[in-house]
């Protein structure tokens, strides 16, 4: 297989080596440049692809958050269980290496550089508030999930990016089984 | 008031300073130097003071979480009532100018830096696990508290960095009203 354009594989291999450099050296210190040589193509071909930096990180970023098939699991189903789905999905997909490399990416990301922020930003209000939204038809559902997401968010800083004790070696099943009732508690019962 | 060495006003200066400066720039950006020359003070009294980086880091980090004042606060009372006093003393250090700075570089810095996320680890099992186990008393108590910090962390962390609505422009009283049951819950009713 080569890396020429057009590529899908190539494609594919610019994003998975794009998360990797980020999540490790964050945004701010990663270059087109330094993605271009781990993946082995030039610039310009990262740029015929994605366009600006930011638009790179917003194609690695986007992934482990709102991928179709997470979301359909997530409400699809008894819309009284969406609480316990968002809860597992979520911390599950912490639990992975593949897909933890661009979660610390957006967290850390998130943290410290506008740009970062305001991407996240974007992501959950174009994509993560339509799609829960839908099944839970509230008038305040999207304070509800802000602080459904603010739990969740906070569990995976403490377990993942602080690791401190005992929330860092906590089985995850019994992490679901504390953090399932206040996720359902926040976004209500549906209707 | 001159800036002698064993002046208070002088040690003041310079924590006040360093906070600022840390939760502009980050850790890692912030240099002793930069500080003594922001605070009129040489270099050399500073580490007569403090020692290393670090350990001013965590003068300046330590105010606005553990001070004597805002454990009693929480932990005077009623114990059924812990839950609500500390999310009302959480969430209200993050609403005033002066105490937020130093919360932000709190969480930046544990979100980027090695350093700093060792030292914020240091600050929870040291003062906040003893602080509040104490009235708490259960087997399972210092993960209680990890899950309650994770929902008042992501709380902030969705309001004060992501800065993502409605979160971010819910009034105070019905942040609090929505997230104190949640704590509780976590808490315990305590024993």
């Amino acid at each position: 297989m080569g890396r020429r354009p057009g590529n899908p594989d190539t494609r594919n291999e610019i994003v998975t080596t794009a998360r990797r450099l980020f999540a490790e050296a964050g945004y701010d210190k990663t270059s087109v440049r330094d993605i271009a040589a781990a993946a082995g193509v030039d610039p310009a071909l990262i740029r015929h692809y994605f366009g600006s930096k930011a638009e790179l990180f917003r194609s690695t970023v986007g992934w482990p958050i709102a991928p179709a098939d997470l979301i359909a699991r997530i409400t699809g189903g008894d819309r009284g269980e969406i609480g316990a789905r968002l809860t597992r999905v979520f911390l599950e997909a912490w639990e992975r290496p593949e897909s933890r490399a661009p979660l610390l990416a957006i967290l850390r990301g998130a943290a410290t550089h506008e740009e970062s922020t305001a991407l996240v930003r974007q992501l959950m209000q174009d994509q993560l508030y339509p799609q829960l939204a839908k099944p839970l038809q509230g008038p305040d559902t999207e304070l509800r999930i802000d602080l459904a997401m603010a739990q969740l968010l906070g569990t995976a800083y403490l377990r993942h990016v602080l690791q401190v004790e005992p929330i860092a070696s906590a089985p995850l099943d019994e992490l679901v089984a504390r953090v399932a009732p206040v996720i359902t508690a926040h976004l209500g019962p549906g209707r």
